[in-house]
């Protein structure tokens, strides 16, 4: 079967591999729709960083590159074990988490936090960004049968985003909160603020098209080349400053403006990656008190809460956050190399292998 | 009068200087002891770093360097204008913080994070390095007749500690704590940590005296040159690591040592003054979900129990903080030069313009 697999940085190839063998707890998966991952795109430019390599094995999976990519997929399962709940032909959305189940983050359900972690489409094991995946059948979140498969790729970002605004602990029902970055993270962030009743939502995003996309669902889209986002929070929450800042962004120059933008004693939830140092703004984090806090990826309570929201049509607009259709042969020239050279255009590109879907 | 004035680092001079005039608002206070803050020792060394200078007057003061020192200071009323509740020959204990109160802030009690905060002896308008200071009456918190002022003027550091437990918002019985650095604000969190009934208070400091010190109310006190800090709290911790680390050294190996020791969802609490630039270690703090919060000085209320406190005796040991007493002459020898020469045998230098009190 074909696979988009990773080599090294800018060095993404359509190979022939063998279609996996599932193991004894495992389904087979046809994919329909893979997302390209933030996290890809890293890899893409600069990797391998968190890919596993020959000298570094992933510690779960025991693989290295080259590994296929692909971590937000959907398909129909293919191939289910005599006796399994699944049964062939029925839609899924594959939680794609690799983690030990034994460690004690694992058996406190904090599975997230497990310090083997890994992901399907990274860490080795195959990926979404091919025609068929093996995975555990306890990965897999069965769709209602009249699930729109074209969409359910982006449940994995949005995932993403619920964990962020459950672990913050608040509640947002009365706060104004400002996002920075309207990327595809940052776009969920904002749809799950709407979806949590959110009294005001600020998005802070230089892209004119990723703006207008994020209008629909927030109160205020504003330009940081433009705009002093601070001030403008300031003004808009009666010179306060805004509850809550979610980083989806990582880089300094938003991170001050964030800080500089919340209230006394507000949060700041960082749910980006970070490509180079964090460092921390003292004459706003010690004058006003801070609480600065990490969001790491998700865990199964998060996956199965976010498949039911998506599946009862919760999240607004949700179709606007794809932004191309590609199929799997094109996904390094019309996929990453796109989301190079245009990345301002984009918030999410779906691959898929099977061409008659793109029509 | 004579007063301890600040010209420049390493430039402390003891001046004639007039008895200050009290406004309609104030007191006088005749000092007997004060106490020499790491804030005090960074401006001898560094400074001026918020002390303010002739191009930047304070904006509550309206005043620039030289300024008198010392802000942590007791003593007894020497004049109050009639009517006053307070009477000459009481002791009180000094709270030396300037706020604008009219701010937001100031507005809703949160005094501490006044835009435009200040300290006595540190902002202008005198300090408790001389022999008489005029303070608004509501900063005077009247002390118990017999009351020991020999030790009084800790009750400052101690609301520092104070207010960092608070704003933490944690409940400390169950908790196991890690303290960073053993100076004055280390060891003051160290004892309200046992006030507060901490379930293990574990303190790192590299000084073999300060280890002494703390030793009297923690559960370990280690050295972090000689022992791996974070394994040491795992091992104490059932391989989990600390529930929550308070900063009192601000410098990037021992908050390194910090993240690391915390388990997963810690929180850290930075209470040092930062000289360098901080700089967040993303693999802890991410991968483990950290919560990083700020604690700014300290209000009204904090400064309220720990006089309480203070004087019903409930801090262990808090003599032992004392680890010299001068006279206000010998406070440049004495005092700050003998703090950075023999760091590590300090704790807290007491100084007073009393000689008599010195036997």
């Amino acid at each position: 079967m074909k696979a988009a697999q990773f080599h090294g940085a800018r060095d993404i190839r359509i190979s022939s591999v063998p279609v996996p063998t599932p193991k004894s707890n495992q389904v087979l998966v046809d994919i329909e729709w893979c997302g390209i991952c933030g996290s890809d795109l890293h890899e893409y430019l600069k990797g391998p960083l968190v890919i596993p390599t020959e000298e570094n094995p992933h510690k779960i999976t025991g693989e290295a590159l080259p590994v296929t990519l692909g971590h937000e997929f959907c398909g129909r399962i293919s191939w289910a074990p005599d006796g399994s709940e699944l049964k062939v032909g029925q839609p899924v959305m594959v939680d794609p988490r690799l983690y030990c189940t034994s460690c004690l983050q694992c058996e406190n359900t904090r599975t997230n936090m497990c310090q083997q972690w890994g992901f399907l489409g990274l860490s080795g094991t195959g990926g979404g960004l091919s025609e068929t995946v093996a995975v555990d059948a306890n990965a897999c979140h069965v769709l209602p049968e009249g699930v729109d498969l074209r969409f359910a790729a982006l449940i994995e970002p949005l995932t993403v985003a619920r964990h962020a605004l459950k672990s913050s602990g608040l509640k947002f029902e009365s706060l104004s909160v400002l996002v920075l970055g309207g990327g595809p993270v940052g776009v969920a962030v904002a749809m799950d603020l709407k979806v949590h009743g959110t009294h005001q939502i600020i998005v802070s995003e230089p892209s004119l098209n990723r703006r207008n996309q994020v209008a629909k669902y927030c109160d205020a889209a504003l330009d940081p080349m433009e705009a002093l986002i601070a001030d403008e929070c300031r003004k808009l929450t009666g010179g306060t400053g805004v509850d809550v800042v979610f980083d989806c962004a990582g880089v300094m120059p938003a991170l001050r403006t964030g800080f500089d933008a919340l209230r006394n004693q507000g949060t700041y939830v960082n749910v980006a990656g970070w490509g180079s140092p964090l460092t921390v703004p003292m004459e706003f984090f010690q004058l006003k008190e801070i609480v600065f806090r990490a969001s790491m990826s998700y865990d199964e309570e998060d996956f199965v809460e976010v498949v039911k929201d998506f599946t009862t049509g919760r999240f607004p607009a949700v179709e606007d956050m794809v932004t191309s259709r590609i199929k799997l042969e094109d996904v390094a020239q019309r996929g990453f190399e796109e989301l190079v050279q245009n990345k301002d255009y984009h918030i999410k590109i779906l691959v898929t292998p099977k061409p008659e879907l793109l029509t």
